[in-house]
């Protein structure tokens, strides 16, 4: 039982995990173990106050070093869905991996893909985002998944040992043809829907009836990944202090607005992170 | 005329300044030429991602060798008063120093001294701090002046042209003894207070009877800064975009609320700028 899990490894939940440690909490870091893609492939920042003119690569080496140092690791994992326990919540990984902590910090960033239209109306009605959550509801039923980069196979081969009836749509480019005797189709989606009881996975020249339609992206959209946070558009509504309103619940990062800015991110996990302290009863909210 | 004023030259304002010059806005950044006494003596900084485990000094000279790289030069001076223009607001600098500015970011940190038990009672009924603003007030009148530190003896040397009725209260180590014939105090003022036409400093041992004070801190407090700002205790009550409650004015750093920490400092300098670049009807609230 951590005291904390940081969800997401950008700017926000490295800055969060380190103002954690060094006020003495316990907690996972889960994300990707080279932090941001986003932050590695950035051309140039300018704008990080203390870093001037540095490479995405570089700046992403300063973060992953400021870890090293302070001993801090990242756990690869995606955060499938967090439930609410009580006194604490319980967060389900990839391959049914589960983690437990006291408070939550979603610093997850924002989601690079819009929803397909007609997705949201589906949400709980026959999409899911997560193969080991929902998968055997569709024991020798027909599904199509929606994968947005190969580190989702895994979950694709775990829903072929339920059915055998899937038609994978793979978002990236892929050489995919015959992937475990999966069906495979590269057209654009362009429209979810139902039809008397199937869901519609709608395209330019074909419509697939399935029993359920699995998306499985990097980011699981906000109010999936935890039932019932408020959302302010498409951002995660916090208060000066990063508060959500589920208790024990922070944000930080691109997730809970405009601008999308690093040193704003970083500076948000601070305050995240310094939230949790006050929640679990530690000190004052200063360091 | 300045699309900008950035009041204050700590990691709010630094961050500020950095994103309006890359934003090609012309600004001033007012402030202490190295940057922050606070950065500067901090024992070590290990919370501010990027940058582990730095010294205050080291992280001070990080700071100002990002502006130098960016040629961001900072102007030495100390604002006492900021005027509603209509359309645009000035600045009244130390020395009659006056600046124009379209819109104002307040990143002055926040004071380090607490107000005296009374003083609040007698803003702007005989308690001032700006010697250059409202000296002439006191033409040939008693005044009892407290400073906070020595640069703040050009401003004593000012209201002694006007009158000769001056008592100093300097709360700094000192070894003034007849400073240009102003009398010297080094006893702890207790409260100020009033009796009928006069005002008094209450020390343990004297009460001294004046026409007027001056208190002339290295901060202002907001309230006397800029007449009609909002605010939420001791702090500048802002939105998660900065924004204060009044037009083109925002504020950053320690002076809008706690954690007083870095990091947090620079991500909301880094906030206020993009909110002035949108208000001045610049491009979209991203870089």
């Amino acid at each position: 039982m951590y005291d904390c899990a940081i969800i997401g490894s950008g700017p926000a939940g490295m800055e969060a995990a380190i103002t954690l440690k060094i006020r003495n909490k316990s907690f996972i870091l889960i994300g990707s173990k080279n932090s941001s893609d986003k932050v590695y492939k950035a051309h140039e920042v300018k704008n990080y106050l203390g870093l001037p003119n540095i490479s995405g690569e570089d700046f992403s080496k300063a973060f992953l070093n400021h870890l090293k140092e302070m001993d801090i690791e990242i756990t690869e994992d995606r955060i499938a869905q967090v439930y609410d326990m009580g006194d604490y919540y319980a967060l389900r990984g990839s391959s049914d991996n589960m983690y437990e902590a006291k408070s939550i910090i979603i610093a997850t960033g924002v989601a690079q893909a819009k929803p397909y239209k007609g997705e949201d109306d589906l949400l709980g009605n026959g999409v899911s985002y997560c193969a080991t959550c929902d998968g055997m509801l569709y024991k020798n039923k027909s599904v199509a998944v929606v994968i947005d980069s190969e580190e989702e196979l895994g979950e694709v081969d775990y829903l072929s040992e339920i059915t055998s009836d899937i038609t994978l749509f793979p978002l990236y480019k892929n050489d995919l043809k015959d992937y475990k005797n999966v069906k495979i189709s590269n057209e654009k989606i362009l429209e979810l829907s139902t039809n008397n009881n199937k869901r519609v996975v709608i395209t330019e020249n074909n419509s697939y009836n399935v029993d359920g339609i699995f998306i499985l992206r990097k980011q699981v959209p906000a109010t999936y990944l935890i039932y019932g946070i408020e959302m302010d558009g498409s951002h995660i509504k916090v208060d000066r202090l990063m508060s959500t309103n589920l208790r024990g619940v922070f944000a930080c990062g691109d997730i809970v607005g405009l601008p999308y800015q690093y040193i704003k991110a970083a500076g948000e996990g601070n305050v995240a992170a310094l939230s949790v302290v006050k929640y679990l009863g530690g000190t004052k909210n200063e360091d």
